[in-house]
């Protein structure tokens, strides 16, 4: 089974305009309402393609029964945990002439020490029956930096593999923790780090203890940094789709291969790679293409620092 | 009382971001949530300024209670009736660097003909009690064309004036309903009767038998125009700050005055004009500045045909 964590879920609202002009008013027809968070897209994706998932997160508010009611029609297996403080909102408005998203995001509200007490009392209760942990998303501000490296304590002491996507400081503490793997984009990366250069960057999370870190690159790929090289894979040409949830379909293929036994770097690049270029197809985060076999199998996988196309100056 | 009817109300979302980018995310804190919708709005000043309101409007869905549980906590006297269909969104995305305001509104949910019903007996049964009544808002796609008119006719035959501040057809047949007063802005005035110029639209409402024509336009005043004549108030310099709801404070001015039983139109243009220019300077619609007699002093009344600032072309 895999055990996915989303510290700090959001109901997510879109919206669809003709053309979003700032200061402007416009009309829509009704939201789509959905439960959003990281975590919760990689359990969709992971239980979509037929793996047994368990997806813990919390809820609170008006807005925490929203994203209860929508996680049980969505028919991912899941635990909520009741919080008192409303769960956050996440919004994006699409712009249908120009297709793209704008995006506003709610902080979040820090669950109380009680409250995270059963949040990890959760995933220890299933640690049992799980092949991989997945901690995904952001954490709400004020978490206790304790949060992530004890999650990947109780994990490893299992000797269940972890999988951690997030940013900040958290990312550098889930390396020193040991992650088996981190997934970062290349911005989350340079933030955590310092380093502009993506491979510096992945192999600064490798020294302080990560095993491998996939690093979303965006229309460029996704690169794999372990301690003993660097690949990257990437299609000819990037797709054109939504972009929004590419990442949670890396970490779902890296997952699923993780709980299978699967721990070649090389296989878990190509399946992320070709996961998050078929959730580019898909209209909502959180789905994959049908298609992605034929991705996978289309996709070029170079060793990343001979790759020319690497080495050219991004800006 | 003053009756407000509101036939769409709103869950009004307000986010405040540093800087509002097309196609990009932004953090931000929780939204302020506000039970929203033009005629509640009109309820919320007229109650704070010591009248007294009764604010009908529908509620329906998970957003429908977090309406009703808004509107309770404001104080302003009410009757939610219950329907079916969600009650919409509307958000707001305040640029907090330029200042500016984006808005996306969602259409609503049109009642059933049953719920149309209750809500129309709502107002038979409160207008006894009423000497005014106000319908303000937008209409939800689908609503009966009959709706306005019987709203009007039921206040008439009561004798009770009715002020009506809608858009589109709906406000065409409010005048052909013989409305006391209508409340557009210059724009919905120029798509509801094709023409440019607000004194020639204004009129056209005015033949259609409407009694009043109060024309909001913007940071230029207000426009008044009856059978008889056409004056504009407005300050020397307009006023910096949120323009949001300051339509909805220049009905409740109307709206209190003739519960008063004052119709002199140039009473009603200052004392609108005062109330609107005093929302203006208020963070929320709903609110207005206790400054509102300082302004009212300073206002600039003038025969608008004769005002050279109304003849110069605003383009």
């Amino acid at each position: 089974m895999i055990l996915t964590l989303t510290p700090n879920p959001a109901v997510d609202l879109t919206w669809r305009v003709d053309a979003l002009g700032v200061g402007e008013t416009h009309r829509a027809d009704a939201a789509a309402v959905r439960a959003g968070g990281k975590g919760l897209n990689v359990a969709r994706v992971a239980h979509a393609q037929g793996a047994t998932v368990l997806a813990v997160t919390t809820a609170g508010g008006r807005t925490g029964d929203e994203l209860s009611t929508e996680l049980a029609a969505s028919g991912v297996p899941h635990r909520v945990v009741p919080v008192g403080g409303a769960t956050r909102r996440s919004i994006a408005i699409v712009d249908t002439q120009r297709g793209d998203t704008t995006v506003v995001n709610e902080r979040g509200v820090n669950p109380t020490d009680p409250e995270w007490a059963a949040v990890f009392g959760e995933v220890v209760d299933a640690l049992p029956g799980a092949r991989v942990l997945v901690v995904s998303g952001s954490l709400p501000p004020g978490t206790p930096a304790t949060l992530v490296p004890l999650l990947i304590g109780v994990a490893r002491d299992a000797r269940i593999p972890v999988i951690v996507d997030t940013s900040g400081p958290a990312l550098l503490r889930a390396a020193e923790a040991g992650a088996t793997v981190l997934k970062p984009n290349a911005a989350e990366l340079a933030e955590a780090t310092g380093l502009d250069d993506p491979v510096a960057g992945a192999r600064t999370l490798i020294a302080l203890g990560a095993r491998l870190v996939l690093v979303s690159l965006g229309p460029d790929g996704l690169l794999a940094v372990t301690a003993s090289g660097v690949r990257r894979a990437r299609l000819e040409a990037p797709l054109s789709g939504n972009p929004t949830g590419a990442g949670d379909a890396a970490v779902a293929a890296s997952a699923v291969l993780l709980a299978e036994g699967v721990d070649d770097p090389d296989l878990i690049l190509r399946r992320a790679a070709a996961w998050s270029a078929a959730a580019v197809l898909m209209p909502l985060a959180g789905e994959i293409s049908d298609d992605w076999p034929a991705l996978e199998k289309r996709l070029i996988v170079t060793d990343a620092l001979t790759d020319p196309t690497l080495r050219e100056d991004p800006s």
